[in-house]
């Protein structure tokens, strides 16, 4: 709601004093490593209420808008279940759009109807920067779901929430990133945040085509973060602390040969993990097709359905902290 | 709810003693100018209370069948919003179905079962006269979003009410409806319920084949109110006290260089408001394609977004009534 | 939620001593009697409730994850205002999927993700044996919603509610089943249900090719209980206490000639009651296409409507149960 549009602040909850209250979450780069702490710490608390008590009425009162342009079961119930778990109530708006054009015009429109209607506003859409104009129009708290191969916020910060749920910490940690490295937007926003951590080491294993962008390189070699590259899994298993698996997408190589050749490398398997530490996690932003095998479903190195839950409390802890509530 | 259908009064809230419980919401041409009053003065305490408070429990405990069929972001939305900032819960149904026979038949089964389940029913249905058919059978209070070409009584009440909390008062307005006024569902309703306003007066600004009704001209003559038509918006801007813009379909023209013939008149861009008084207001049903630039936007006289909000109000006003709780 | 998933049993309510509480429904066979009057006997509770209030808080803070792969509205608006109506919130999941080894993978890993969101599940899938994949790995409490040709267990329940509240029991009844009794899993499952109770008597009317297949006759005749066939409805109509009637489809037939000759046989219409008692009752698992003409719904024994009602009530009730609330 924003009819007094002239106000100098947005019109929401009881925590003005806090600086996440009105805040927009559009890309990683926005969070110094205390927001980091602060977020986790809240979702900390979130976690722990949840088991306690399943729910509370933290955000009665308070509407989701939950824009998804593009398909995304997990994403959407997991904010869904988020916003329901603290009480909020949830508009559901599931649209594939197609013409660009009147696409960008209609986000805008769109997002101060919507802005209208609900407190906050969750988008995802296949465009790159859509978020932005949401959020620059909505009038109130726009987060980011994924926008094309641009940004998906929420998720490295869960993903670092888990490693430091699972492990006790991100400092000094080393993350192995596994698969894909090119086209994940998944890994390129998880090795930027991670650079906000003392002592972390990241190895990249893909096949050469699939590597990581040397922009993301630049960035994080700039923040002064070890990153080692490889086309095995084997040299660097044994210290890993996160085993990081993303999806390899046949239709990434010229010939199906070429995906043949590769393929068996980046397949997690019960006997990939014998060389292993005890106390790594394997990771994966599901959905999974065949890159980790049902069998290591029941190691308990195995964090990726954990993984899923953890990014539930990670999506309460924003949702209260952009509404003035924590 | 309706297991003991044979009393004669739906079993909802306990306001029974209003005229509008258990009231179905199907056309303008039901409202008596009292009623449009009421109406509005609820709607005016919705909006006080949702900018206080964001939210409350009128209608805890009741739940709207939301059925759409055929998509309307907007409308959804928004009476979705509305019962959820009254504390109700919501089924949202959104359907396309083709068959037309079928589809007739359809729509009695399923009002009869969503009355089962739901306390009051919000339809939208491309076949004229489905909502009646939905009312006559749901055992429910049902609300029309608009059927067909027929009516969108709830979108005539946001209009009305946009006006009067815009600019105070209804009566003595001069409105200025442009654009396709022979196909516009929304102008015909907002012309006829104008009608119950004392002074009004009317100007229509469209090309000659997308002329206003003579049906609606006859009717609206018939109420002593004043119309005047012009092919242009030049004559009437300085007097006009609401500029209520709607959408020009290249497809309603013969051949393209029709509707290249007649389309810059009926763009309303920063230049064109030049001329208009300052306390006027700009209006539009939304979604807009390119009929109102967005340069306008910035002008505190666009009212379309904040129209949208006023939407809500309506709506909640609506349910409230209609289940007795206001 | 289940990230301490070691526990042997569920992390739910606080009615932990319930044999219901975490209990999985998948089908029809795993009831007792005992469980059949405990589950009625808690939706007759429910239905006074609703009929007094409206609603209740009594799943308030709880999530029902409503995950429909194949399209539903009755069933699946069911158990959403079931949930509701229980104070209780829905994540509603519409997905058509195809690709069937692709499928089952992703119900399982679906399940996974849901079952640490929300803390029942209602699951609706083609796939025969999908319910069951989904209850071993959710965590948390599944209840079938009709896998395939397999089971819809809560439609027995439901059906069986109907009876016992409509006609005061269900020993000794005679109950007529019509229609397809081939291919509808709904008649199979009830069949079965019904041995449960005394004295029941099961006539079957059906067309030669689409009678009760022999597999559910042999399980009901162990049982005890009489069954007999006919191919009209008029030697059975004067000593039946339900006619459970269900729809034909054109396309089950040979050829259209042959589906002509008996389609007359199947249509319920008014003066096909004549010769019916006055306190029998018509059921109809809806949606019903012309096998009861509209005019019958006038006739006081016409259930098919108050049936979809009571089936709000059962499904709260194994809501509630399965959640420890009950």
């Amino acid at each position: 709601m924003r009819i007094t549009s002239d106000s100098d602040h947005l019109p929401l909850g009881d925590n003005k004093a806090s600086a996440w209250y009105g805040r927009h979450i559009l890309k990683v780069g926005q969070f110094t490593r205390e927001d980091v702490d602060q977020v986790h710490g809240v979702a900390a608390e979130m976690q722990r209420m949840v088991q306690r008590t399943g729910g509370c009425d933290l955000l009665k009162g308070k509407i989701l808008a939950n824009m998804f342009y593009e398909p995304s079961t997990r994403t959407s119930c997991s904010f869904m279940a988020a916003m329901q778990r603290l009480g909020g109530q949830v508009i559901p708006i599931n649209e594939a759009k197609s013409s660009s054009v009147a696409k960008g015009e209609s986000i805008i429109d769109t997002a101060v109807t919507l802005g209208c209607y609900a407190d906050v506003m969750v988008i995802r859409n296949p465009t790159v920067g859509s978020a932005d104009l949401a959020a620059a129009n909505a009038g109130i708290p726009v987060l980011n779901a994924g926008d094309g191969v641009g940004e998906h916020p929420t998720q490295a910060l869960l993903d670092t929430f888990t490693m430091r749920q699972e492990l006790g910490k991100l400092d000094g940690l080393t993350v192995t990133l596994v698969g894909d490295l090119k086209n994940g937007r998944t890994v390129h926003s998880l090795a930027r945040l991670l650079t906000k951590f003392d002592g972390v080491k990241l190895n990249y294993v893909a096949p050469e085509i699939l590597r990581m962008p040397q922009d993301v390189v630049d960035e994080v070699a700039a923040a002064g973060v070890q990153q080692d590259m490889y086309e095995e899994l084997a040299p660097v298993l044994a210290d890993t602390d996160v085993l990081y698996v993303t999806r390899i997408q046949k239709e990434r190589f010229a010939t199906p040969e070429d995906y043949e050749k590769v393929k068996g490398v980046f397949v997690i398997a019960p006997e990939t993990l014998t060389g292993a530490k005890d106390d790594m996690i394997v990771m994966h932003p599901l959905p999974r097709v065949n890159e980790i095998t049902v069998e290591v479903d029941a190691d308990p190195r195995a964090a990726y359905f954990r993984q899923m839950e953890y990014g539930m409390y990670v999506r309460m802890a924003l949702l209260a902290l952009v509404l003035g509530r924590a």
